[in-house]
């Protein structure tokens, strides 16, 4: 068969380039080549665990396709010629492109080193509905879990199972679990209200070992020599690029093994483009690679390869990563953007921080009024907003993005501190209490001293 | 006695001008006068007609000042010599100051043309604690209310008077209520929730008069000859700047009636600020003088005054009133920001519109996902985005915010199509179909028609 925009991936970074691609070229036929059958929701996978009843409440309407004129093949994609320009399936089908998408996502990483991965019991996170089906099969007769990694999927994941009345223990690496996204000061609170809600923690400890018994996990072994009992451990250790048939092709990745990209997403062959978990990144700050993974960022990245497809019509007016992430928690939201305090002292930033807890309705005797903190991270010389972190309410996962339009804006601290802010006393803190605003003037002060 | 600094009104302009002063300034002496012994949470006021018990949960702890070593006076100003730089008090009091900042704020408008606005009962919402207690108490035996006026505080506090059991119609002179902020199919389903729940709307017509007896409101007359039985009637039509004090000290005012300002909120004295209601305010994108006011944009205007009293320590790196609007009637909140697509057509720009209706989670099958639309509204030879408006549930008050500041950065659509939004199931719409980023692919399909 014959396309003229073939995109390999129906997820996230699939769908919108595709969308905004045919979007941009009705007259241009698009095709969405996806291995599974049925198309999950990414983001919302952590759900199917607690809140959701199963993946049946998390799946992405095909409708999308045929309402927007995109043809979607459920196959996979085994060979690729990006001369020739030729993909075929593993039905045999040969797909002729003009170009080509690659949007073919990332898979859970399982460590080679450590032992025991390969017990019954073990699972990872995909995002594949057949395999978490089995998953959520499985993990029915299983009462005690414990979870390898404390980033945002091991955190909802366990957070959601814990839901049903299992028993869940997390094992983290790191001294606080949201730990790379979150300075200490703001994950410790998610780690209380986990507790309090009877998640147990193990944090600042690796894991040596899963243990087993005739082939099937009995619990997990740390590095300080403790054991966990367990009948399941769920591996949620990140994810690693997909990008077999990218390398297969002879395109470049860098070193952290992502397909090679440009500002607008092509690759190193012309009318080749790669968006999504598969994708380089680089940090929008520090303008290292980067290794995070997130649906927003990927969608974004589509955005701009599905409108550049045939001519650079939307041109990129910000580069890099800024990775904005938010999640809850019971009632408690969390939400960072850009640098953690940590990562830009890390990076040999001379920064300056500050602080606000105030509420996120105002005057607080209104019903429903929750704490809601902000945390900034400035450069110290330009003035420049590198970070910044909330906990409070459900409007944090917006707040969050206001602190994220001012990163991108790479606006300083004096420009937010004058900024007009709308407030509301039902959805919003107090004007004269704004925490972002009152952040942005503790850090002015200090900077004066 | 003497003050290094003083401010004149203790609403939230004052209250912020003051502390971010004494926060930049600390060995001056800062003296708050203010002319009520107890300040209210001025965008709290509706709901001390339903949500809140009364006035004493809408209170602004004076502790404040207390703990930032700010001077509270309570006292009335009553007259202003700018060149000695004294003001005299209702008690006889003699401040001698060398920084001054009025914060006088706002009276409601009671037109003169109105026949019936001295009758028992004609109410208006003042920010004035013994007044709205009087009311308060009145109302109690009223059951037949008109609001005359539909903009946010006639909207606002019917709603709230109609929760405590009373019939209740708003009047409004324009198609729709909250015609100034919002677009009319926006404004629309603002009605007809409203409608709902049960208040009464008569929009498109303006009052005659307020018709009593013996000295008493029975009702209202409208233009149209329809007589509206009434025992109460409140009249919210609007604020003006207080600007008696400033006037008769020689301050110029401009032709809108508030005091003129520049920049950095200095009035033509030397040494003089205004801020808050009784400042002059320019639109960000017309440049035309504005009669907007906010609390929001008021404490704006306070931390630009506050820090630079007695040096420009912070520079204003934007100018001009954004205007950014929230509220709530229900579970559903409204937003806008910057021009409405009707204003922007009245004021001669060559517009481009899109708009997107999409969900505040995702998948929405997750519990409590509510319907989110939003419009912006772009100049179409620049792609510069002039305005927005969001319809949505509790994250709209800080989703407008990004709307917000992507305005005060003068973000083209190209940009914020581009831009990197963080999402999340619980907390935002999905990263596939963002309604804010969704309106800016709309725009731009038009804008390449």
């Amino acid at each position: 068969m014959k396309t003229d925009v073939l995109v390999i991936g129906g997820s996230a970074a699939g769908i919108v380039a595709a969308m905004v691609g045919k979007c941009c070229y009705q007259d241009k036929e698009f095709t969405v080549l996806r291995n599974q059958s049925t198309a999950l929701v990414p983001c919302g996978i952590p759900y199917i665990f607690g809140s959701l009843s199963g993946t049946d409440e998390d799946v992405i309407s095909d409708g999308i396709f045929d309402k927007a004129g995109i043809k979607l093949l459920v196959d996979e994609a085994k060979e690729l010629n990006v001369e020739t320009k030729l993909c075929r399936t593993a039905s045999g089908e040969e797909i002729q492109f003009d170009r080509l998408v690659l949007a073919t996502g990332s898979t859970p990483y399982v460590p080679g080193w450590l032992p025991g991965t390969d017990l019954t019991n073990v699972f990872t996170i995909p995002k594949d509905k057949v395999a978490l089906d089995r998953v959520l099969t499985q993990l029915e007769t299983c009462e005690k879990i414990v979870t390898i990694g404390g980033g945002f999927i091991g955190v909802e994941v366990s957070d959601e199972i814990h839901k049903r009345g299992k028993s869940v223990t997390i094992v983290e690496l790191l001294p606080h679990i949201l730990g790379v996204a979150f300075d200490a000061e703001i994950a410790s609170h998610a780690e209380e209200i986990l507790q309090n809600r009877g998640v147990v923690l193990k944090t600042g400890v690796g894991v040596k070992a899963i243990l087993g018994q005739a082939g099937k996990v009995t619990g997990v072994e740390l590095q300080d020599g403790q054991q966990i009992e367990a009948d399941a451990v769920i591996l949620a250790m990140g994810y690693r690029p997909n990008t077999a048939l990218a390398v297969a092709a002879g395109l470049p990745v860098n070193e952290m093994g992502f397909i090679k990209v440009d500002e607008y997403m092509r690759t190193q062959k012309p009318d080749v483009f790669a968006v999504g978990d598969c994708a380089e990144k680089r940090d929008f700050v520090t303008r290292k690679p980067s290794a995070v993974m997130l649906a927003s960022t990927a969608t974004s990245e589509a955005r701009v390869a599905g409108a550049n497809l045939y001519q650079l019509s939307v041109v990129k007016t910000f580069s890099g990563t800024i990775a904005i992430f938010s999640t809850a928690i019971g009632d408690t939201a969390f939400g960072a953007a850009g640098l953690t305090e940590t990562a830009a002292r890390k990076e040999g930033f001379n920064i300056v921080t500050g602080s606000f807890i105030g509420i996120d309705k105002h005057p607080g005797t209104l019903s429903n009024a929750h704490k809601q903190m902000v945390k900034l991270v400035v450069a110290r010389d330009s003035g420049v907003i590198l970070g910044g972190e909330v906990m409070g309410g459900p409007s944090t996962g917006e707040l969050i993005n206001v602190i994220g339009l001012a990163i991108e804006n790479r606006m300083t601290v004096n420009s937010l501190f004058t900024a007009q802010i709308g407030t509301h006393p039902l959805l919003t803190a107090p004007p004269t209490a704004y925490p972002l605003i009152k952040a942005a003037e503790t850090v002015l002060h200090q900077m004066r001293k």
